[in-house]
């Protein structure tokens, strides 16, 4: 069902694979490591199940971002190959982390007007998860800051977390839309306080954010460039 | 010069080294990381001395906190030693940080009786730099998070940043006072925008943020303990 952008005090953009590339580069990461890694690592081992188990152990503690996902490739390397692993390797696999924290940012076609448009009718947040510095800094260099009234770079993406940005925003949750291509992280919760969501697919999807089945109807776009057509603006 | 509650709309304190410690992880952390690497180092090198000007270099990227910490030791380990430190090593390095990550929460002296006794007269904030998903873990198994009005981790303590906090809090600058450890992060950007801020020095003060000389006149407190009295109240 399409809505009208009356219909919301603020419409709010996740940004990672939203609004710029993100998975791209950690899958570009991975395939990096596995290079590195497999010729140290014991015959039968999958190396990125692998470390995708040590990334899934280390979340609790580390969180989510680059410099955490850094760290589980180094932790992994080591384990993987009880210790062979070179330590020149470790210190390219640092280095693939470090790089990825300076990567300018590639944005998603259409974002710029999108934001433009839309943030001409109503107020626009942005809402992510990870690392402070990393999220900050795409943020201030993307050249997209200034099209949000709030940035708020939290923890988890949780029905709770979103109440508090809510809270923050003066908003209440049935005049909220979260855009984003996670349903695990932009849609389901926005969707159980009450609000609404709209999921736009990336091609590349996290394995960690790949969601069980649901029974929320989730309305789905396109592409972003759908959003301003689905809010009833030309 | 003493003042009184009343002055105030909100008080806001700094987490470590105000509330609980820090640097002594920091620093027992450090002295752990040259035991490792010292062995595997050429004669002349000062370990410390690399270690915290690679910190200081990485900061931009990395911002603050034990996981940007842990992977500038991996690089100064490696970069130090000319990669001959082994990878077993290197695995210790990375389990030092992870350890820091899960450590409980040592609270420093009366913290509790104070942020109860101010906390029944104004709205208390937090206000803290560092690694999200640590500085949270730190904020909510202290036991402490019920006092907060508002628990902000931020990138940088800089008068911009200390604004934006204002701003959400809606109190103006004069209504406001920061109390922490550090003159360069909670006092001086607090006094650059109009604000209230009192200096408890701790025993130990990281290098990066000692701070320069500067003419404003800081108001300095032996011990959280005395912040009752200063304020006027029994």
């Amino acid at each position: 069902m399409s809505r009208r952008v009356d219909d919301f005090d603020v419409v709010a953009f996740d940004a990672d694979d939203t609004l710029w590339e993100s998975e791209d580069h950690f899958q570009a990461a991975e395939a990096r490591f596995a290079e590195l890694v497999e010729p140290y690592t014991p015959r039968g081992i999958d190396v990125l199940d692998a470390l995708h188990a040590v990334e899934r152990l280390d979340i609790a503690s580390q969180g989510y971002g680059v410099k955490a996902f850094t760290l589980s490739m180094v932790r992994a390397a080591i384990s993987m190959t009880n210790a062979e692993v070179p330590t020149a390797v470790i210190g390219q696999i640092v280095e693939i982390g470090a790089s990825m924290l300076v990567a300018p940012v590639h944005l998603l076609d259409h974002v710029p007007e999108v934001l433009d448009r839309v943030g001409r009718e109503t107020r626009l947040a942005l809402v992510t998860k990870g690392d402070l510095v990393h999220q900050t800094r795409k943020v201030t260099t993307s050249g997209l800051e200034h099209h949000f009234v709030d940035v708020e770079i939290v923890l988890e993406k949780d029905p709770s977390t979103y109440e508090r940005v809510l809270q923050r925003l003066g908003v209440s949750a049935d005049r909220f839309c979260m855009i984003g291509n996670s349903v695990k992280s932009d849609v389901l919760p926005v969707l159980a306080i009450g609000g609404h969501a709209v999921h736009i697919p990336y091609h590349l999807t996290w394995e960690l954010e790949i969601v069980d089945d649901h029974d929320d109807d989730v309305t789905e776009l396109g592409s972003i460039a759908d959003v301003p057509a689905w809010l009833g603006l030309d």
